[in-house]
């Protein structure tokens, strides 16, 4: 891979569906695919996929296509996912709860130690064998476990005394559900998931059913 | 609005997002924006904005910049936020609960009146105002209620049935959390929240943290 390439943010979150479709292909003891398929299957154009793919060094061959082994297992070392990482969810109330009993995270290699909250009813009890702790102890707790991902799962109002307890205690990277923009320093990796945007786009669609194509 | 010009996903992925630090600018008083003052703020460059925009009738004007206040109406009115939808939650479970629970999709004219789930000890009792009932009669709840928006937040084994129920009782469109890549007619809008893509993405970036541009 070329270091010295920037690759543009709009592809590199396309290879996580790329990942995904060639995971359900190998499923299905399907070893080999043509960018035409691929395109098919995802939605993107086959040249736009062979471009996508060209950015990390030139897999698959001119008119045999992609070893999908190969690309998958390749795809995977790109996004980091032949590594494993501690996370700790802070906000334990439903959507916490269901981050925490999402096994496909842990099957990613992405472990949740523990979830924190502030709500004494909630601190002591278990989700499957996660325990719910103090926030207080938060801080603590990252740095004894090498902890390197926090998930915030909290009310908008508190994400940010969050995302600084994170900052001070050697988080690398923030998970972000609280529909707020956190204010991070430049070292941390901060990925959003706007839960608001996803509806507003289903809105969009909903309202001008043909005014848009797929790219 | 030029009905006749498609605007790319891409483009209409990211009006969610101008609309969101719009109406952060109005709460703050601002009443006026360049474009490149919105770069600063989104992250996207001035001419991406100016592009954006255009493609749905010129606001703004050379040298004065936007009025956010009417920026927010018409890009509001473009989004469908200027109406109010009837929707559904199939799978009661702690997704199902925090979707449910969200107070911003109503705040923005989506309205939850009602959660679906076969687990007989959630059947009956009530997330805000919100009753659990039982799957089963989820169907004829829809036809009666003129419930356009079907939220699938189902274990991916289930998404597909639940689709189907969705399709068949009118629903017209679907949000769909399940980690599973549905089969629905062409004339169903759907839009998928793939968690595990976005995580990959943090994983990337936490992996490979210079090597991208913003764009």
């Amino acid at each position: 891979m070329d270091r010295d390439n920037k690759v543009s943010i709009t592809v590199i979150r396309r290879l996580p569906k790329y990942y995904r479709y060639l995971g359900d292909l190998l499923r299905k003891g399907i070893n080999r695919i043509s960018s035409q398929q691929l395109s098919k299957m995802t939605g993107f154009t086959a040249s736009q996929i062979r471009q996508d793919l060209n950015n990390f060094g030139g897999f698959g061959q001119q008119g045999y296509g992609y070893n999908v082994d190969e690309l998958y297992t390749q795809l995977g070392k790109i996004l980091g996912l032949d590594k494993s990482y501690n996370a700790v969810i802070a906000g334990a109330g439903n959507l916490g709860q269901a981050v925490a009993n999402y096994k496909g995270f842990e099957d990613a290699g992405f472990k949740v130690l523990s979830l924190f909250d502030k709500n004494p009813k909630l601190i002591g009890l278990k989700i499957r064998d996660i325990e719910i702790r103090d926030v207080d102890e938060m801080g603590d707790y990252i740095r004894r476990n090498n902890v390197e991902i926090g998930i915030i799962t909290t009310p908008k109002e508190n994400a940010q005394d969050i995302a600084e307890i994170y900052m001070k205690s050697g988080i690398k990277a923030i998970w972000n559900f609280a529909p707020a923009d956190l204010k991070v320093s430049d070292e941390i990796v901060i990925e959003n998931v706007h839960l608001n945007e996803s509806l507003f786009t289903l809105s969009y669609f909903l309202n001008n059913k043909s005014d848009y194509s797929r790219d």
